[in-house]
């Protein structure tokens, strides 16, 4: 947690002790009153805040925000066939803090339909993992989420993207590094078991390249990663 | 496990049912007496293996090895400051999976001298998940991997490697995908908690560029993952 982040509606509430950031804020930043740390505004403003009281059940804190804006995501939608819940958890943190703008878990033929109704869906616990992510990336933007929806719902949704590729380790005819991609990117990867011949179809004739990350299969979250390393390059 | 992978002195030895390899022929890939599974030793050959028979304690396999030999790992050997041993068993299994040809773990000013004696290290636990990462990737090349080491034993070790580079949030020059690299690459990242002012001169001392991933910092493990993609991007 490089930055302690809060909902919009709860930064002037005194934090409960029992709160995972106040435990974060004494135990591991061991700060005292009159002691300041890095915070922020989910989607809003980042700056100081300032313990003023710690008081048997709850920290007071006073915020003190930077008059900058924070920077813009990058202009990267990632499409995601639904995968075990673990995978997906990773590539929730790991996407979020690489700075994608938006993300779409998407249902596909070869992933368990049992995926959809895992409990990091129903519950909202997803949105943990992706404030874990902002956090990490010292930042305060959330990229867009989605799910419950089809490829085709994600595909139609990117219709305007002007680049758009698809992860494939059976039907690729380049690497992903050798695209030269414009000013925004679409980037699809397959559920674990990967995309079927009409799924193939699918994306291409939506436009969509498919692209390889070398010869060696990878797991999906691994693909993730490494798939939007080599498209931020372009943007750093 | 895209493949299930023996040591050269027990493939020839029945599998225990036990094993969670026999688990993993029986109940995951569901084979029977007379199937066949993809199967290799751990630095040798790849090819098939056949159950002859499923008996109460063991299964018994035969092998058909292919005559091609598996592909090289890639020239690049990655230097990784010690960390919290559950980033270094998601280092130790990606890394390995992207194909690296070398990986040592040292020391460093600002790693918990705890970490060097985490049962990872201490029992041998360290080799399961390398095997883990040489299974994801469908082969059976294992990279070398050192510990018990200083970063200073590390730079000496890679005296030789023409392209010499540390990834460091702070004093980057250069990002790393700007870096034109040659035949083999040295790729050094420091501890969750970067590089003291000490380390980076010996760093630059020994000719090692200090690079970027982006303005956003990364977790250890997925700046690992992001780091070797770039490297690789220009072996596929």
């Amino acid at each position: 947690m490089n930055i302690v982040l809060f909902e919009p509606d709860e930064f002037q509430k005194p934090l409960l002790r029992t709160d995972e950031r106040a435990v974060h804020i004494l135990q591991v930043l061991r700060r005292s009153e009159g002691d300041d740390f890095d915070a922020g505004i989910l989607n809003g403003p980042k700056g100081k805040a300032i313990v003023t009281k710690i008081g048997e059940d709850a920290l007071s804190l006073e915020f003190n925000w930077n008059s900058d804006e924070e920077p813009a995501l990058y202009p990267i939608d990632l499409v995601v066939g639904l995968s075990r819940p673990q995978t997906n958890r990773k590539i929730l943190q790991d996407a979020t803090a690489l700075g994608v703008r938006s993300i779409r878990f998407v249902t596909t033929e070869r992933g368990e339909p049992s995926y959809a109704s895992s409990k990091l869906w129903t519950t909202g616990e997803w949105r943990r993992h992706v404030v874990a992510g902002v956090a990490q990336a010292f930042t305060t933007r959330m990229p867009q989420v989605y799910f419950e929806m089809s490829l085709k719902d994600a595909i139609d949704a990117l219709d305007a993207t002007p680049t758009r590729i698809a992860l494939d380790n059976y039907e690729a005819e380049i690497g992903l590094g050798e695209i030269d991609a414009t000013s925004s990117i679409g980037l699809a990867l397959g559920s674990e078991r990967g995309w079927t011949g009409k799924e193939r179809e699918l994306l291409r004739e939506n436009g969509y390249t498919l692209a390889h990350l070398g010869p060696r299969p990878l797991r999906t979250e691994t693909a993730a990663i490494a798939g939007i390393a080599l498209l931020l390059e372009m943007f750093w």
